[in-house]
């Protein structure tokens, strides 16, 4: 057994690893949720949230006075460690605990209090001259600080890893694009045959999808700068200062370059999570939109030979291990795993998102884990993504113009010059004898053969 | 404005139209509940259950003592009608109610109670001699009655018309799959070319698939032959004789020939449904299992030209309404977007079925009408699917030898001779020379023609 | 049998009922399309907007020379009896058939073809003068209408119906809001007694969820306003005159107020529909606050002695069929079950969403469908919710009174003066003793008589 | 940089970790997939499931003749060390990778492959005496093994982890149930007061619950038996002995006493997880009755003062960083979190399972990540719950009594004395006038005292 020393809450004492700066709240929280905690553990995003929330908490107090400077100084020191993840050892709580998050709110003030007390020359877990609820819960309350923490986290996570992940692929994807503008293929609705359209207007329709995604997600981003903070317990912002609220979010805003502010409502800020609801429900879109384009991708390049094999992507492993030599689109199928589980993740979040009960929704905790999970999983695959497929997909030119030179329904042009219903004989024709649409048309005496050449020209049908 | 006449409840008194049989609690709801009016009345399985509810119920009290016979007769009568469809107009209330379905329960109490004052020659609306309270739901409360009214509708409707519409189907599939047991073609992994398969064994996954999905809902039906009928109010069976609800139960049974049972716990039979739940997820499973054949024959049927082509199915109506000659797989279409919709029906059902609140959930309604829906679209669009689509697929033999011969996974038969390394380089290289696999294996000298000739034979790669 | 006439399509002829205007393509879909007939007919919103769309398009074809004008005006004249709803009877398709709509394209274009062939005294069948393609769907294809007149329907769903009803309820919210903004009351938080607030702020935090949610749907709308208009068949505007697109939306614009255009591109406003996924992921996060208002007020108003009892809701209706003078808070249930529904929807919606492939996604009309029940379902059940219940909330002063006079959290106060620990110690020993707050702190010797007084105050406790 | 050798594949070479026994296609999927690394890295179960596999792989291999015994004996003997978690450390891949799991299937067979060289003295990465591929994935293919050691690895975690944990709660609960068989309590539906019922009874539905999930969650199980073996790479059994599926089943009986078998139809095996989804639904319906106990569980504890208050449970942790002495449901709060999650991990299973194409479904791993993930929550959220809540549930003998005696339900209990209609003029006037039931009765004079007395008995209404 570790050596340990005594902590103590208003329920009593508890033995906690001397080498922990930890208190007796999260030392029962390990106890009492032994929950999923192979995987469960906060990581990086919410210890780091927590950080920059008790040192701007701090800054503000001290500035209004609620605090002595050097109770804050010490604060904001032992803050800063938290944010560097320089104690990210002394967070152990798991996801599954209370629903306000409490618990991981009193394990920061905790290994703030502690921390500080040690930076100070105290003696661990004696509360002084750092208290961890008078102090460094000052003015605050789980209910505010915790959904605070998790905007925070949030905010940051989808400015340092989505958007330049997804933007990543976005602008390979665009740039593929451009590349092929103008290389006609065969267009595919209802996965039939379809009039033409060019390779590089397929991508661009991928990258349209992606763009109107990322900014709604964007926008969702945008509900997430309004912060509880300030409305303590209830949303009433009982014990805070008056100016509390604004000038946290301030300092937040300072640590952060996030616009944050101080919610105009706090008692919904509490009860509910909404703003939370949408980002998620935006990432949802987000995938569905990158789930089309990596179906799209593995069924142009399906095949080799047995497929539609209309482009080629990277070959990064062996795709069987009893089919030699086959190859397979796994980046694809990684995202759309991907995809499938952001869904998941989404349908937790929402459904979380309604239970909340007067002053208070009491799924703080699995919301915003579900909220980061699809973040961290949508940046990771997009880079997996570009980096081992987006950036190699090429055309299979020789199959492109294969299947464009027997498109049927390249007919359509006729339309307006011979009307549907004779079109449509046309097309039917060749269909049913296996001939070329030129040849039935002729066949049919609707056109002449320089009438065809002249109204059937693919490139031309790709624009109008 | 329509005659009216005075009908009137615990709170008072109101205008009904004469031409109904209904009473004041049913014109309140009409009244309160404006929702979705449209598309959410109740329709014929929720009637018709309530119908042999009460009949069952009526029955069961004479028998106990607790319903003079002759009351009890008038309302079997009256019941009768409903069962037979020839009230339906009697029951306008919609599915956004009481979450208890206390209003549907009180229609079927008004309506039975005035048709049999009618057929007793007495007055609508007298409650004499037959009372809607006191009578007909004698022994009853809506918390227990409703239940068992969904339970009995979906039995019944699974019976009626789901096992035999997806049967129909699941035959039509299963013939297909005899008749095509050894059409060799080739399969496909990953949507990459793999080994041989038979037609026939790949129409046979869909109907084991199919096997599995019908028996699993068989299995979820035995669970709604528990019945919350003699719980009453709250579970307790409060005025109900001791032995109504096994005697209702029973004849219910005689009715309709289904095993129906009194719950042995009615606490959990009036605030749970979680047989209800299970049946959902059964249908989501069905679902799950006809989108995956539907788009494979979407996919197998791509083309004409430009996809994969190897099947054909009918051709039912134009496809397009610019692309004239076009065909699509509308009966897939057709039949995926419903299992979308039974997805989405499905999540209705398990958020709902998880809000009950200590004696009673009250999200009844919304449950039942979900996997009524459910089971009727799937019930309809697979008959339709049947009908206008799976009868009429026939294989397209030149597509699907052409494929077969280009086919480069057939080299995994060399596996046991050559082993997997050697195996892979001969498929990669016709791969990379556009050669055929026995051109690739000869030329890297791995195995002799006759060798070849012997070990890769497609019809001997699809059985062990 | 109704007396028929012939109609006809490129797959031939068939008999359709006289008194019909509609054509040979939307009687295949009623032949082969027989799901769910009863409930999924398309009601008025979508019929409106084929209507709309079918005007608009032939005033911009006229107006850029690509229609005589006497064939436009008819066209024009035929749509405004589809708009106005004179022609609902003539639109007997069903959400489940082709995934583009293409039959309920077809099925307006041949309605309008006919009736403007009988205005023009021609002969119903004949396409003459006005052919349902060549002039009807001029420069169109299913594909880009049919997504046209979904953002159509939903976006004056929205404003017709929607906004006004959410609006209505949440004016009535926050009149009580204000009404009781300094009715000091208990807080809840984790379902226990917490801190005061007053049933002003309490209301607001429901006003404010609303808020949030409209403004979200609102935004949702906005990318609404990008239609496929101008695409034709697979996104390259084939067929159609370079202007048409924005034309054509200029006329919408023209037609509904709504600032329509055409979208910038159009593979993706075909491939895919994210921005009705993005309105239906907000109408899920509004009924999400709904539900958690719906609950707070059935919680608030448990009872009437067995629960909390704050509030009292309206008498609407006798509340069981057993339990003699029962009322029980239905509205509650209904707009409940309703959130539950929209959930569900959603949940369809997205999963759809997802699934398109190459050119085109076919699932469009089960998605568009969904939003709209979702929109109406919640629209009609605020007005149910405010009609019969928001209006008539009232305080129980005695109960709240009573409440607020033993709760123990009001401790909380005491923070700032004695420290969080002695203030835990007063709360407990009350607790423990059952005695007052003011009796434990008194006993404790921790304050003084008049410190208690001075800064233990409700109403000072509910703002900072 | 740790010390490296050569590791090849059909691909080429590369380094890896010299103290790893990882080979070339591993090392290729560390590299591809950096997604989640954090928390999505495979844990016990499926490395576990992927030995067993393994090792009756090789069992049943050579019992037919299909490998020497002395390659299959070292096979055993390196998958023995998988089976016992000696190897964790050399299976260092994500769940988001190859949607067949198929480099997963070559972690196993290299890792087993290099430690079975390693224990005969070969080198690392010689591949001899005993190759990966021709000799531990003999007759196999990662299509058919993934699945199988899915299932495996899902059985006995529910066998070793949920079953228990899940029944200890249940125990606890039936305990309880028995113990409070006729302590009598006010009933409550739509959160209305209603009539009486036992504590017993109220855990008891509870119980019901549990025991009706648990019961579908086994014969989900059962379903699961049926394993992807012998179907190999597309479901025809190519390259394995025709007894090998049939025969490595037996052996994995052996191995776990699970009665697995090879599964009927091998195409369906592998190209659809319909009995994991199954699984996973079953899941989902015990989450929901979780979720429902919980909460009947925090509303019944809900107080001290200003709430329902009938229960009381144990005070674990202090409940709030500001309100001192606080005391929350914080067990009910982690359960119903877990309950969401399970929720939206069901929704990816039911989403994923349906995307299956042709002969294979490539969600795999996302699939049975899921899966487990929502058995371990649920099973270490009910240990937690039993241990720290359901075993100090007491009843508030003094609250009870209390509300018990001012309940006007019990009225119900006259219905049959005097009517419905004149019971409820009876609780109408002692609402309105908040007088007591008897005091209202006598009031009325509907019955008399005697009469009130011999037929308004609480307990006597809890059974019939």
């Amino acid at each position: 057994m570790t050596n340990t020393r005594v902590e103590s809450d208003t329920m009593g004492q508890l033995d906690v690893d001397q080498t922990r700066y930890w208190g007796a709240q999260t030392q029962r929280s390990i106890q009492n949720f032994p929950i999923g905690r192979d995987t469960f553990v906060w990581g990086r995003p919410v210890i780091r949230a927590l950080g920059i929330l008790k040192k701007g908490a701090a800054q503000a107090n001290a500035e209004l006075g609620e605090l002595p400077q050097d109770i804050a100084d010490l604060i904001v020191r032992a803050a800063d460690e938290v944010i560097a993840g320089q104690l990210d050892d002394h967070f152990p709580l798991v996801v599954f605990q209370t629903g306000s998050g409490t618990q991981s709110n009193m394990n920061a003030n905790e290994v703030i209090s502690n921390r500080a007390i040690e930076m100070a020359g105290g003696t661990l877990g004696s509360k002084a001259p750092v208290h961890p609820n008078d102090h460094v819960n000052r003015g605050q309350s789980s209910n505010d600080t915790f959904p605070t923490a998790m905007h925070i986290a949030v905010v940051l996570e989808l400015r340092e890893r989505l958007y330049g992940s997804v933007g990543t692929l976005r602008d390979t994807l665009q740039a593929k694009s451009e590349q092929y503008q103008d290389l006609v293929k065969v267009g595919r609705t209802h996965l039939q045959d379809a009039t033409p359209i060019t390779l590089g207007q397929e991508i661009g329709g991928w990258v349209a999808q992606l763009d109107y995604a990322l900014a709604e997600v964007r926008h969702s981003e945008a509900g997430l700068y309004d912060l509880a903070i300030g409305g303590t317990a209830v949303g009433t912002g009982l014990n805070a200062h008056p100016e509390f609220g604004d000038l946290a979010a301030k300092k937040f805003e300072q640590e952060t370059g996030v616009p944050f502010r101080s919610a105009a409502n706090k008692f919904a800020a509490l009860s509910a999570h909404d703003a939370l609801v949408q980002t998620s429900a935006a990432l949802r879109t987000l995938s569905g939109a990158l789930m089309k384009m990596a179906n799209d991708v593995r069924w142009l390049a399906s095949g080799p030979r047995n497929g539609i094999g209309e482009i080629t992507i990277p070959e990064n492993e062996p795709g069987s291990s009893i089919m030699p030599g086959k190859v397979n689109p796994t980046q694809s199928e990684a995202l759309t795993m991907v995809a499938t589980r952001v869904f998941g993740n989404d349908a937790t979040v929402a459904f979380a998102g309604s239970q909340g009960n007067f002053q208070l929704n009491v799924f703080k905790p699995v919301m915003v884990h579900a909220v980061l999970e699809s973040i961290r999983l949508i940046s990771d695959a997009c880079l997996a993504f570009n980096d081992n497929c987006a950036v190699g997909i090429e055309p299979n030119l020789e199959r492109i113009e294969h299947n464009l030179s027997i498109n049927l329904m390249q007919v359509t042009a006729l339309n307006k010059h011979i009307g549907y219903d004779k079109a449509a004989a046309i097309a039917k024709k060749a269909h049913k004898e296996g001939s070329s649409l030129k040849e039935a048309a002729l066949g049919l005496g609707y056109v002449t053969e320089a009438e065809f050449a002249e109204w059937v020209k693919p490139l031309d049908m790709t624009h109008s």
